[in-house]
């Protein structure tokens, strides 16, 4: 099979689908970015607010993963929000050596005001293509996750 | 429109696919961190490498675009792999103002050398999804990348 591998150069930049994800998270990124910056949040501050506005209560390892931030990054992310009153930890009721984190009403609406410019983001990604073109492409983002996921949570 | 927004909460974190695609970049770019940093490569200086294998010869600004890597970032680490022998700075023949950046035989080896693991990497991804599905996923792609492109280099 190595003896078959294509070339970099052969397939081209602008057909790998890696390099192309890569390129256009960039500009997502970028573009959030300066919103966020305006609300003093941080890249790792924005995605375990993100997160949290959808699953709340998580512990920190789970909220890791889903917020795809190292651990120790995340940790850091979270004492800070916890001092600005954007989360709040509170010991599991079930497991109290479990520590869990839960958005605060400030915290989510912190989120709530970066969310239009996140979803304004994401609707100039995706002009012009049509919705039948958007969920295959959700189905085979899906499919790609799921070969890569390594650590379910 | 705004009226209308979905909240991320509605459209669920697993259908949204900004998150999606940096969940599989993370991903991605951590499998193939590990066997950068045993060639003594950064992410910027492998991308760097990635590019000038395709297309060699390019100035600073347009090498950075290409890399996804900001301006100051790609300079710094331009200069390492100068020292390093992977690559050469040579002033453009036609203009002397410029400056183009050269990919060397032994840069070319190093990157050769990451290329199977990055190709295994992105062959894991694709597993199972067959070869018309994969077209239309790079077809998408690649209009999201030009919805999102914003400087043509």
């Amino acid at each position: 099979m190595r003896d078959n591998l294509p070339r970099l150069g052969e397939i081209g930049l602008a057909n790998y689908p890696p390099y192309l994800m890569n390129r256009i998270m960039g500009r997502y990124n970028a573009a959030i970015r300066a919103e966020m910056a305006k609300l003093g949040l941080t890249t790792p501050k924005m995605r375990a607010l993100a997160v949290l506005s959808v699953i709340d209560g998580q512990v920190i390892g789970q909220l890791a993963v889903h917020a795809i931030v190292e651990q120790s990054t995340l940790s850091r992310a979270v004492d800070a929000l916890e001092a600005e009153g954007l989360v709040r930890r509170q010991v599991d009721a079930a497991d109290s050596r479990s520590v869990r984190v839960f958005i605060t009403e400030t915290g989510r609406a912190a989120f709530e005001s970066l969310w239009p410019h996140m979803a304004d983001t994401y609707q100039e990604m995706f002009a012009g293509i049509d919705p039948d073109e958007q969920r295959a492409f959700v189905a085979t983002l899906q499919k790609i996750h799921a070969n890569t996921r390594k650590s379910e949570v």
